[in-house]
């Protein structure tokens, strides 16, 4: 039996499009597009002939090639890339291809510009598919965001009730953060760069072969062209050591997660019991325990949390290469980054994905965000009335702090406390009753809320306009 | 004795301006000039009055305060805010201050606003002195990508001779590094942010106190000024438990060391001995070894190694604390922050400040150069001859490919056995001469080199007209 | 002003043992203490007068030493011995010491053998301090899980309500950790090993000066004398790259906060207000809101937390540094290792003060372990109800399952449906309130707690046998 | 297609060991195997009959399951167990097995019982293959270190020649570093645990089951009895949250790692053209490079470099899983533990392959190490000119320096220098000879070489009496 992974321990990505998309034949079909692409550019600049560019095009079909046999064979060069070659100029001879096919696969390019280029679409097609359900995740907080822009309910700091706030904006603070990671994605989607610089980033052996060659093409031409098949961006010179782009699509990955990772901490919280105020979607085959059929396992937002305590390490990798990386090719920080980015990338699809669903399908408990807020009574309001009635009270701010304090471990209510300290001509019971709603203490709540969404909609125009 | 920190343990950045910026005084004024900056924007509204906002930034003064005091007081509340409020308004007192001036100081806010707004101005104020000497470290690479773009040299992949390249595009890549991370932290630099939402991110207590006072500021207005005064960007929202602005600011620090960890590294192998064709700066005091006088340790490059061995576990701790940042306020993920945002902070600096030096004051020992380029003998050109002769020569390719092998086991040059194998009808000797010269074989290092300094010019440009 | 940290930015270990006991005069003074040894064992072996050793041993006080000015110069060398002794043989001039104590002192010795050897001095003396405070907290949670060990309490899986266990169990499993890694960080701690070589680790200076020297020494024997000054093992040969050693220190250090954090973690969560079923002792100034007296935060826990976050990126570090270590010192790992390797020594530290008072102090409320375990009725026993009744029951286990999630959404309860199913004969009332006790559903939690207090008993008899 | 990979990204194990004993078939067999291995310790206890037992001994066979299908089921619940349980209930009842058999597989166990036993047999597995090939490469470097223990070469300091040492101490070193990590990573292998606790970690299902059968067997002895029969240790209680064992073992792959990382990163440098100390073995098909067959690339050194880089990370995650464990089961830490775990194994078996490789088959260029040792001249020995002749020489150490910086700058050797302010009375001819003969300057290179060889023999000793 062939040895592989499926997913079985990657409960984030498995079965889903990031299992689809960056699994080992995703990466080697990009590197056989590479390769693919390169000969149509060559064939249109009059390098090779349209039969020999064809017949490299037709052995660019991962499904011609046995992926456990090249995954042993890497090793060898410490790249996948070399026994490829080797396996498609095979495929070539099997296929009777056009004498010059072989010389024409693979011209003036070194491992490092495929398997880099290769990556890069990876990114490519793996956030082009990630960017949709990131979208649809944000547009179901912003649905959460504007229904409950009203709703009061209880906020917490270092995990204790602070003061009320609404649970629109909760629902905006975690959309105000995957609006500033989606941007940053897709700033890094649309600058994803080829690689081509040649056995040492000089394209000394392309330039040789065209300075022999009929064709008028330069390899500063032929390069923008390949990153337009590929629909990369050129940035008109190598980065084999140059490792910062690589960081920079890192670092965006990361960031999703972590921003998605923050919104699925909040719903496993609040789906606690004692809590309530939140629950996953319930759906059939999800999250059930045969053996506890009352339990309900949060598994969107666990994934979401998951994905999060998993990608900080595999970002310190891609900083450890890139920092270390030596002389026209690093040696062993390039190898490293390979599986590290991979997974970053599989994380960010799977999260995108488990936060589409919740936040599409999260259901909302009013009443336990009615029960909880309550809970501390009317002390939870105490910033409130210190700040309103200390010019009326004896004693000020102090004084009333110590009749929060009293109220919490004495048999009476701080409402009744203040009604014996404060005359009803400061405050009448109408006022006292203001005074401790929790919904009149909601301060810019939903000024926030809306800017939020109003920066959404901005958001929102802009990926309408570009599609 | 008080117990501090003064670098001892890290060499990067003890002594330089890294020490200076970000340590407990810089951070603790940096606080201190959040909550000076507060009252200002309060008594202009009308807020406070001329003297009580005078008074609080009488006390806003970092040299009134014991340091190590207030240290021991921060596990308290888990925070520095809580205890040097309580300082403040002890001093405040001292001084006489008109009455209310200490319910003017810190009026509205919460700790997080002060914390992360002075965290920012930190990184403003780091990152402002980083820059120049950034742009200073790249200035010393384009000058040495200009004087040494047609000096060829030997490019090494995976370790080992590979090709010819040039010295000046060695230090073009370099240098295309330093750009590439350089405009992300400008980039990140101009949009640092304030943080400003209260006690649970609504600002109830500020538009509680606004709604009761005779000026017409509302809360928006309010922080919009205070971003002014404090030269941050106004997010309109507050980010407390969003903490992407933040992963942003610490990829882009780290993406500086990394780049600069790349060209110390390179740096520290092309001064071993055996290679010898760079050297640090030779300064007094500096590297040297009592017992060994003969000895130059390469000390810049090594400490931008060391930064750039530092900085990824400090990178992954800023990930894994906003990927878990719950409820309003992160229970234990914003206090792990802090130190490791403030030491990659200083990382960065110190390693601007190496590469400064190194860059301007590197030696390129050009012998040196010319002799590890000739040392692998014609054998290094086997590419190009592959490229040129396979056509002319029996068996083409594979056939050049055993004459390269056999130059290296028997005593026969290559040169030779390509002169018994090819007419001179084919190659004359002459062209045999151009063939076998490396500085003919140097494909685009130059364009490349020269797109890197033309970019340059243009991030050059870009500063100079913002000052 | 001198440019310093305190602990402002570090509430894990300011102001704690922590601060004082590794801060960077901490550090020098342990440098000062290797070379003030190395002398007393020179002197007695007769490689150096009684008076040149304590010539040495008067100046090896870090009290004479500006530690800012030993900072700024440490850039120089990369590292802090080498501007050291330049002092320290700067004060022995100023003392008049005998002629020869600047020989004797630093004999035959390299940085890196005061350093690594300074950093096992900084472990070991900060571990001494760590263990009992490590130990009173497993008292502590020892006490916890006898007193417990009955109380039927909710346990949690994936956040939601699973079955009940009892809080001494909980208590146990949280000092199962303590155990396992306060047995590790012991070990480590026995081991911690003297670094002696001289400049590339063959003592061939010492060993020149012997061979030289009347005195019969040889340098394994002075070695041995030294290590037992010091109170350190004797690894016989130096480990400048083997740094195996300094990362079983790391991660014993990393395993102790790691533990100490999944008990912070927990006592977070119960300290919830909906949840209430621990709460941190109330300690004057401590936790406390001036703005919300009502708000008691949890600080003890969150600092546990603090440090859990932050210890992993660091633990990186060290293994970064260990596996990328070079030639006969390594070029920038090994510098990399010690911000990282002290700071880990300071969260762990902390960490222990801080769990030690949580786990004295933690207030068990005992009505809210009832109220939580009610709260899902009977449900919460329908694993045992399937067990025991799915014989009796038409339809099985499946049947159960059914009527458990009718009793969740109608409004008839468990007991109810069940009492309709199962006949009088199959089970009769007494039986059924005896099925439904969670307390009859606790399996092997008393022999779980005691098999760790029994195991905690042993641990405790053997630091009792050391002291 | 199936999604899936095979290594193609991982060349550090592809197609080794650790692709065969850690693949998802390996993982998913291992939760197979204790599955089977609970019914037949239930049946010998009476529990279930032999023909139930052997009903689910015969579903527990990996290859009568689809694992695509299974691993994209795995997301549902968050494991891969649920789904797991369900298709080997499906076998069960295609196969016709007796009644029962279903009830009795999985018996009063949990998800994380199995997956966590289940990854302790992957390392258990895994390691056991693992340490031979350590072992064999620990040999290499054995004999490394015995046949050049008196070879004379330079030690490199911060990169730079600082004084000679022997090549035998240089593998000495190496090997103490595998000694120590191949120590603890025994010792981990010793311990490895079953986890057994049922739901919550009371066991109360199978206690109850227990209580209701006629079986004598207690919860105790049937773990205890299922611990052996996976040759797993029995740790008495769950460690469903205490996750130091698991720290503890990725410590210990970690330390493999990154022994076997400064290895390779030696190796790396000394295979430089210019140093050209060692190479590695030439191997058909490996290292080669078609364009470029003058160049052998040290594939096994680079990817010993490669794990080292990757590994940090990866330990970095299981840290920060164990530090916030939660309840009693991690809400996401558990399973963001699973890859890093896995790929941590795979990493280090790969290492211990190439490392084999490498120090059984490493050419070491005498010629080489004599060249380089010369490179400085005479200087390299100015440590040793400056201990010897300070006390013969007018103005002693200081002097010494300048005649050396002389020698660097000016065209005199060191030797004719210090023959002109020597006289011969104070050192003859032959003295001088002696004086900076490099062979003379080796300390106590041979006796640190001979004391980790008597240690690796003491370590091979052990393994021997255990087999």
């Amino acid at each position: 039996m062939m040895n592989a992974d499926y997913g079985v321990l990657n409960p984030v990505w498995a079965g889903g499009a990031g299992a689809r998309l960056a699994d080992d034949a995703a990466f080697v079909q990009a590197m056989l597009d590479v390769e693919a692409a390169w000969v149509r550019v060559q064939a249109a600049a009059g390098l090779c002939t349209a039969a020999q560019s064809a017949a490299v095009e037709a052995v660019a079909d991962v499904g011609r090639y046995d992926l456990a046999e090249l995954a042993a064979l890497t090793p060898d060069g410490a790249n996948a890339l070399i026994p490829l070659l080797g396996m498609m100029r095979a495929r070539l001879v099997d296929d009777g291809a056009p004498a010059g096919s072989g010389t024409a696969l693979h011209r003036g390019a070194t491992s490092q510009d495929i398997i880099d280029t290769a990556l890069m679409l990876l990114l490519s097609r793996g956030i082009r598919e990630l960017l949709p359900r990131l979208r649809s995740a944000a547009s179901g907080l912003a649905e959460l965001a504007r229904s409950y822009d009203d709703t009061p309910c209880i906020a917490r700091s270092l995990t204790q009730h602070a003061l009320p706030t609404t649970f629109g904006w909760k629902a905006a603070s975690w959309l105000s953060a995957v609006l500033a990671a989606g941007r940053q994605l897709e700033s890094v989607a649309a600058g994803l760069q080829l690689q081509w610089g040649g056995a040492v980033g000089t394209l000394a052996s392309l330039d040789q072969f065209l300075s022999t060659s009929a064709s008028a093409a330069d390899s500063a031409q032929l390069a923008a062209q390949l990153a337009n098949q590929l629909q990369l961006s050129d940035p008109q010179v190598p980065w084999h050591t140059n490792r910062v782009p690589l960081l920079q699509a890192g670092s965006a990955l990361g960031a999703v997660i972590a921003a998605l990772g923050t919104f699925g901490t909040d719903v496993l919280t609040a789906s606690r019991p004692e809590i309530g105020e939140l629950s996953e979607p319930r759906e059939a085959g999800k999250g059930g325990s045969s053996a506890m059929p009352q339990k309900q396992n949060p598994v969107h937002s666990l994934l979401l949390r998951t994905a999060a305590l998993g990608a900080p390490g595999l970002v310190s990798t891609l900083f450890t290469a890139a920092g270390t990386a030596a002389d026209e090719r690093p040696d062993g920080g390039w190898h490293a980054e390979w599986p590290a980015l991979r997974e970053l990338l599989r994380l960010a699809i799977g999260a995108a994905e488990h936060a589409d669903v919740l936040a599409n399908g999260l259901t909302v408990n009013e009443p336990a965000l009615a029960r909880n807020l309550a809970l501390g009574g009317d002390a939870v309001l105490s910033e409130r009335i210190a700040t309103v009635l200390a010019p009326v009270i004896t004693g000020g701010k102090p004084s009333i702090q110590k009749l929060v304090l009293r109220s919490l471990t004495e048999p009476i209510g701080l409402r009744q406390l203040l009604r014996l300290e404060v005359s009803h001509a400061d405050l009448s019971d109408a006022q006292l009753d203001a005074l401790l709603d929790p919904a009149g203490y909601l301060g810019s709540a939903a000024r926030f809320t809306h800017t939020v969404l109003a920066d959404y909609a901005l958001w929102k125009e802009s990926w309408l306009s570009h599609n």
